[in-house]
């Protein structure tokens, strides 16, 4: 029985080697650039083939890694969501959106090259499917979310509510991957800080959930 | 003379196939997931180095395809911009960074594949600073756009202007490529129109460049 827990501790310990050197190298180079040999090698993984071994195919890793994220965003989104009380305005909401992604990066530190890869997933044509299940299936706090902003917003048009909800999804990414690249290389900043970097975006997308709805006859 | 001019529209109509074929799989499959190859046998070319022949590597062809768009848009807002008064408010000036970009896939019609295109390569790590560069040479009017905000917007501090710029920016690419990814799938979308989009856009953006700044101590 020792012997087989020592087994899975190391399985486990190539998976997040494998999983920290993917990341990076797609963050970097682009999910599509990078091979999943050099996924291996930069692991320390002597077996080229253990990205499929221990994942299948790129898409898996793609997939778990997203899935990671996405449970790690929830965790904060629930527990921010746990506070909110009877009196929560449009931004007390808008911040349970925007604070647990900004958290989570913040707390990946040097490690963070989530926002780099998320944006890429989300613009490609094959790999959008597979993490917006991830994030769906992870983020069950999403609809206590959308309730609340719906009843702060009573008069706004579903299919503008919608609209709306898509644009401060990808404000969010965006901008995370913004900060995050300019960090990465060093380059100028907007706000000095995450917090900072969130409150921006809130100062935003609190106004653009209020904008008025211009309609044409 | 006459022998060479028609070779020459021969050449032209060529690389007009290779940069339509392109875009398409681009938007279709993924910028790196389409070989040369493919986009070669796809324009009904019987040689395999027709994209090399014409444009060179990927990364040439990505940055032709950059450039075509962004002078078509430019055209478009060049026109905008002349016809801005001086009375010109801050929705005048939000408009002329709206409208150029969804008139321009309007016109496009079913061989949009422009907004998916572009969403892609904003997010690629090596290719972003590519079309940067072309975006940045074919549109010198966005000056003007920026000094128009800037009269509307005097006490903006000049971070929140240039970090406003960016979500700006994302907001059109990542909307247009909602928009055009949806009618591309026969999805349902949240606008009738290229036309309400961008008046939808519009309304967001406006209201994101007035909303105030939050500043912590």
């Amino acid at each position: 029985m020792a012997g087989r827990t020592r087994r899975d501790e190391q399985v486990s310990a190539t998976r997040e080697a494998l999983l920290i050197a993917a990341e990076r190298l797609f963050a970097e180079h682009g999910v599509h650039a990078v091979a999943n040999r050099q996924i291996s090698e930069a692991a320390g993984q002597g077996n080229n083939a253990a990205v499929s071994y221990h994942f299948g195919t790129k898409i898996d890793l793609v997939r778990a890694l997203a899935r990671r994220h996405a449970e790690g965003i929830e965790a904060g989104r629930v527990r921010m969501l746990a506070d909110i009380g009877d009196s929560a305005d449009l931004r007390d909401w808008v911040a349970c959106a925007v604070r647990p992604v900004t958290r989570h990066v913040e707390a990946l530190g040097a490690s963070s090259w989530y926002g780099r890869f998320i944006a890429q997933v989300t613009a490609d044509p094959a790999l959008r499917a597979v993490t917006s299940e991830e994030f769906a299936a992870a983020s069950p706090s999403m609809q206590k979310l959308q309730d609340g902003l719906n009843r702060c917003l009573p008069d706004l048009p579903a299919e503008v509510h919608a609209e709306r909800s898509v644009m401060t999804r990808h404000l969010i990414t965006q901008m995370v991957a913004e900060r995050e690249r300019a960090l990465a290389d060093n380059a100028p900043t907007s706000r000095a800080s995450w917090r900072e970097t969130a409150n921006g975006l809130i100062d935003a997308v609190v106004a653009l959930w209020q904008a008025p709805v211009t309609r044409e006859d």
